[in-house]
């Protein structure tokens, strides 16, 4: 049924008056919300701080999409791509409801309405964009470009959702934004949600045409069809011209998608609709001008403060709300009622409905350690057979995320239980692909990131494998998923959700056939920046620990994980019981590669990372054997936040905790995954800091050997010998003679390396300690 | 014309088939180049690490684009998308001569080709990607997604040039790239040269097809043409079929280009196309398992080995190189001469052609300052007068590139000299367009990067103005332009090109409307884990001092410059003489705003950016009102490199000079713009660095005023004048009383905000110190 009765239009086209007058009416206004006395400087803000450009646009579809939910009882998660929409957001849930329920105080009459103009971007108020703050929001439109990645990982396993999503046609131009259309070929048409894109094509930015705007209609349609979505033109500045049109249009689109089609609609309004046509002799309405404020410098221009008023006025405030201020009930009665309403749909509240991962018992995929670096294994290749009876315990509620990187970061004992998500066209040749996949892999780490987000503000788990170098691709999106995760922390009514867990693998010792490009250990310091409530960062240096590791980050809330952890062979170290009880404590000594013996160590070598803690017990195993009568003490760092003092971080040591570790006074000999220096910013403030001598990555690299990698930046078991050698007064004759050794040692590595390659032989003597 | 001759078709193999010798070769080999001898293990490398997958489709589009270049004199430059097809790269210019220009020791003979080989992903030899070592490179293709908007970043002013560009369908997953095909609206007809994207689907990722290999010609048709773009499709898998059809179609591109229209050409051929179809009963060829070596573990598998030698051998050496290992005349003759060679093409040595800006004398712009602090003005617009110069004076060498925020940033007065770049349809009401303009705006960091960093690399000028915490969008590639600008320092063939200038505003303290999501200072942090020969920071504390920076980063050559400068009024602080004085030392005393006149202070109150100096500046004030007694050192920052000690940073203070301006042993308040760890992790080797007591952003803010946000991060000068009490021993009761006031202070500003938000009246008391 596409017709819609001129009645019906009327009440709708109140409803979008209401909600237009209640935006611009958080942008101005701090008294007067009814105008029921003439508007004068007194009632509006001393600072104008919003926009409205894009307001009017998100205000119709909130109203259409409300019918289509009453007609059809279709729960729908409404994303705003345009952010800086937020007065319409938060007018349209203060309209239905939603608002006032989550926060009394803003209450759906007068004296509410005067709270709700006031705190709209004023101090002590509310962020003027569609924040974590607003109710039925997931998607914090700050940063553009994330929309649409958001809205299909809200739709993944949620096969009665229907996620509207509003593309604003700047964010249009964003990298993530133009690669998140193809996301479609990633949905299944029974298992997974509905996703509907709008591009609303307002036409500008801040102060520039859109590219999309300026195309035309056949090459948008060419470029839609070709992302693979029908499109729907819907475009007009008449308001019930466009009414009608839109909502036949979008009956029309829940019908094509109901029958497993793609339909996305292309809305043409003017930008600022119903705003001024122009100001001082400027047009306004309709351009680049209308992205802010359009009426401004009230104080010292009455004709703006009349304009302002006329402007409020013309949505004829008297008809929508009561004496009270309440909104009346031909306006209410077009909201869909409880979580039907799309401020309160549960999915926009993840944390809710958040259930906990069954999670089978980790110790059980253990590799057996007879003594410690007698065997080795590949960690991540472990990890795999753990994950995979993950995913076969939760097959709609988890999913692991690559781009492209799955097999390669040896997870793919995965593809026992399910295979790659892929509904396009399958060959002979292919492997693990399965329409109903739950391995995600796609080449753009923003689509991985994205959809994850997406997938976990919904109430859901995942994990994002990666290349640790190209996790900087998405260093803007987790700083903005960990703001969100640090605001919401402080909203009452925010459950929270599952943690962001990032699975470092491919890591910067090992590019041994990628070289430089693809060396940068560097996400970790990035991430630190962000607020300690939040962020966890492991090091796991064994299969075994990586196991404990990953058990605790799948169990942990709120969180973003950051764990770093091989895929190469590596020895194993600990025991499971060991494994354990090191990963609960993040940091300890290893008696067992130590010699001091419980009473002080000459010396402290710290490790963190499986090549440095390798590097590190060679090290010490060359001093135990040529200076046996060094006391030397072995530190492994797993929780790399124990570093930190306990006021700065929740997991950090007390400085007597760290004293009794590190010492007071010996030297410490650091040999660090990273750039060495994260680990002075984060443990300058301890007693002993004047003594630690941290090696790490200098971002000195290229295609080479594992070992020679360790060489150039001076992380080598030898260099390390030498600087406890340069760190340590009157070892005497012995040790001068041992330092030289280690020079040579380095030289003819380097000259044997150079000469022959990366030979098995030099690769097992490279393993080599005990 | 569009027929090719079969003789031409049968050289064109030949070039073909020896390019594909060579770059196999490259991969396997590290002796017998010209297989004189039975192929043995111990001619093969010992451990395999490199990509035949899309090698041969690179090697395909090269030799053909050598018979254009030739038959039209058309200067081209060759861009590899897919890097890791290095081998290819490799043999191309090794066969074309530029190689051996380059490294006399790989000569073009049998000696050449021995050392071509074994150099290959070899340790101390070459990287495996197509690197800034590669002759005719200006694109690392390790981190996928920026081929294209490389390519039209060369092209920008460079009238003559075609560039061809190999987008790789892996790469054409990623955002960035998903965004650069609409890069073809920005590129002016006559000024501009031409780019040819060719869209190689050789079907596969590393263990997965590829998204646009799987929806069918008539999408990914409608995909092209929605972009702008006219598809060409070759396909096949009989090489002399597709050569003829390549041929064609080529020159029907280059027609098209010349034409002034926008094709693009599809290439769809095999995945290891020649190489072992199957390999254990397993299809290799054409499938996912060609991406990297398709016969390894020789050394187990004596068929292996001579499956290697087989596929070699198909390419008939004996018939490409003579005796001597020199390629025969029939071979080198198709290549072009001197500088149209790809290998030797000026422009991708950018740094020959750079020529400097001529700049206007920056002093001419500087704001009259008749005593510190008395008058202000918005930093960012002065610079824009003096940018608008340098453009006006530079209008084929000079652009200036941000995502639509050039006003937005105060750098209107450019729009005096030139418009923003728009080839689109234009409307009256639009600002600014003009299909030559020079100021290149579109909502998307990567590509204004991406194009920046092209125009870079081919010896021009530029700037990228970007709201601060938006840049972070550009992490991995600022990450990927720093490791090209470390290594091309050691490549001695390599001039040195123009700095990369990042010109970032709208920063943390100064998003009164925008809130969190747009507060973050952290690319600093993010920059100086790069190499210190190639970062640069600056935080110009004024209009002046902004200048002075500006101008010294114009000229510099080889960095990457970040300059934080604010857009907001701001007082002035420094006359020109003393702003050019301060920025040459980069860090400084300031005595007019001390009164420890020479003497030993009892404080240091040290600062570094706009907002963090104007609070120290109300602070040191309060403690001379009110505590007159206190001898107060007043320190600004300009080049935060400074801190660092000069072993570390060429421009970092020797221990001595840090000693004389910061004390021993004083307490020192530094008010820092960015995440005040950063100051530690850069300060932490100093003597007194047990006494700094760092304030800054430590990730606390939302939509509020710029007082308001100096509150919540404990960096308002009321909370330095109480660091400042609680670390100087022994004030007396004078000073507790002040600290009291201090306390009063701040929460009655908290008040006040909370409840008039920020008229222009506390805006005026916020700005006061003076």
């Amino acid at each position: 049924m596409t017709g819609i009765e001129s009645a019906e239009l009327e009440r709708l086209h109140a409803y979008w008056r209401a909600t237009n007058y209640l935006s611009v009416g958080q942008i101005y206004l701090r008294d007067n919300p009814l105008l029921r006395e003439p508007l004068t400087l007194e009632h509006v803000k001393p600072r104008l701080l919003g926009h409205w450009g894009t307001t009017p646009g998100l205000n119709l579809l909130y109203a259409h999409m409300n019918r289509l939910i009453k007609l059809r009882d279709q729960p729908t998660l409404f994303i705003t791509g345009p952010g800086h929409g937020g007065p319409g957001l938060v007018a349209n849930t203060w309209l239905e409801g939603s608002y006032s329920e989550r926060y009394p105080s803003v209450s759906r009459d007068e004296r509410g309405m005067r709270e709700l103009f006031k705190q709209f971007s004023y101090p002590g108020g509310i962020p003027s964009h569609v924040a974590p703050e607003t109710p039925g929001s997931i998607h914090e439109g700050g940063e553009l470009g994330y929309a649409l990645v958001h809205a299909y990982g809200a739709a993944f396993d949620n096969p009665e959702l229907l996620v509207l999503c509003v593309v604003g046609d700047g964010e249009a131009e964003t990298g993530p934004l133009a690669a998140s259309w193809h996301s479609n070929k990633f949905l299944h048409p029974e298992r997974d949600g509905k996703v509907l894109p709008v591009l609303h094509l307002n036409g500008y930015k801040i102060a520039n045409p859109t590219v999309l705007a300026r195309i035309g209609d056949t090459a948008l349609g060419d470029l839609m069809r070709g992302y693979g979505h029908e499109p729907l033109f819907v475009e007009g500045d008449d308001p019930h011209a466009v009414h009608a049109q839109l909502a036949a249009t979008l009956e029309q689109a829940l019908d094509a998608l109901a029958a497993g089609e793609h339909p996305m609609i292309v809305l043409r309004t003017p930008k600022g609709w119903t705003g001024p046509k122009e100001v001082d002799g400027t047009p306004v309405e309709n351009t680049f001008r209308a992205h802010q404020v359009p009426l401004a410098g009230l104080a010292d221009n009455p004709e703006h403060l009349a304009a302002l008023e006329a402007w409020m006025r013309s949505y004829k405030p008297e008809e929508l709300f009561d004496e009270d201020g309440v909104p009346l009930v031909e306006l209410t009665d077009q909201a869909p009622e409880g979580p039907l309403r799309m401020g309160a749909i549960p999915q926009a509240n993840g944390g809710e409905l958040l259930e906990d991962l069954r999670l089978p018992d980790f110790r059980d995929y253990a590799v057996d350690v007879p003594s410690p670096a007698e065997t080795s294994s590949e960690p991540m290749r472990v990890l795999g057979t753990f994950l995979r009876d993950v995913m076969r315990d939760n097959m709609r509620t988890f999913r692991v995320f690559g781009p492209d990187e799955t097999a390669s970061n040896r997870l793919q004992a995965l593809f026992d239980v399910t295979g790659r998500t892929w509904q396009a066209e399958t060959l002979d040749t292919d492997e693990h692909l399965a329409p109903d996949g739950r391995v995600m892999e796609v080449l753009s780490e923003h689509l991985c990131q994205g959809w994850l987000e997406g997938y976990l503000l919904t109430g859901r788990h995942g994990v994002f494998n990666c290349y640790e170098a190209f996790i900087h691709i998405v260093d803007s999106m987790f700083n903005q998923h960990a703001k969100w995760l640090k605001v919401t922390r402080d909203i009452p009514w925010r459950a929270p959700i599952a943690s962001l867990n990032y699975l470092l693998s491919s890591h910067v010792w090992r590019q041994d056939h990628n070289g430089f490009s693809h060396q940068d250990p560097g996400f970790i310091d990035h991430v630190v920046n962000k607020k300690a409530e939040i962020v966890r960062v492991y090091l796991p240096p064994d299969a075994n620990t990586l196991l404990s590791v990953a058990d605790h980050c799948l169990r942990s809330k709120h969180y973003v994980n950051v764990v770093v952890a091989g895929k190469q062979p590596c020895l194993n170290l600990l025991g499971m019981d060991e494994a354990i009880a090191h990963c609960t404590r993040g940091i300890g000594i290893w008696d067992w590669a130590s010699n001091d013996a419980g009473s002080d160590p000459d010396v402290v070598l710290a490790c963190a990372g499986d090549v440095p803690t390798l590097e590190t017990l060679a090290a010490a195993a060359l001093l135990r054997e040529h200076l046996p009568d060094l006391k030397v003490r072995v530190i492994n760092i797993v929780d790399l936040m124990r570093l930190q003092d306990d006021s700065e971080h929740p997991h950090g040591l007390s400085h007597g905790q760290f004293d009794a570790l590190f010492t007071v006074d010996r030297p410490v000999i650091f040999a660090y995954h990273g750039y060495p220096w994260l680990i002075h910013r984060l443990a300058y403030r301890r007693t002993n800091h004047g003594n630690l001598h941290v090696r790490g990555y200098k971002e000195e690299g290229t295609t080479t050997t594992p070992f020679d990698m360790v060489m150039l930046n001076d992380m080598d078991r030898f260099h390390l010998v030498m600087d406890v050698i340069d760190r340590v007064p009157s070892l005497g004759s012995r040790a001068a003679h041992l330092r030289q050794q280690m020079v040579d040692e380095r030289l003819r590595h380097r000259a044997h390396t150079r000469e022959h390659g990366d030979d098995p032989d030099s690769v097992k003597s490279w393993v080599w300690p005990y």
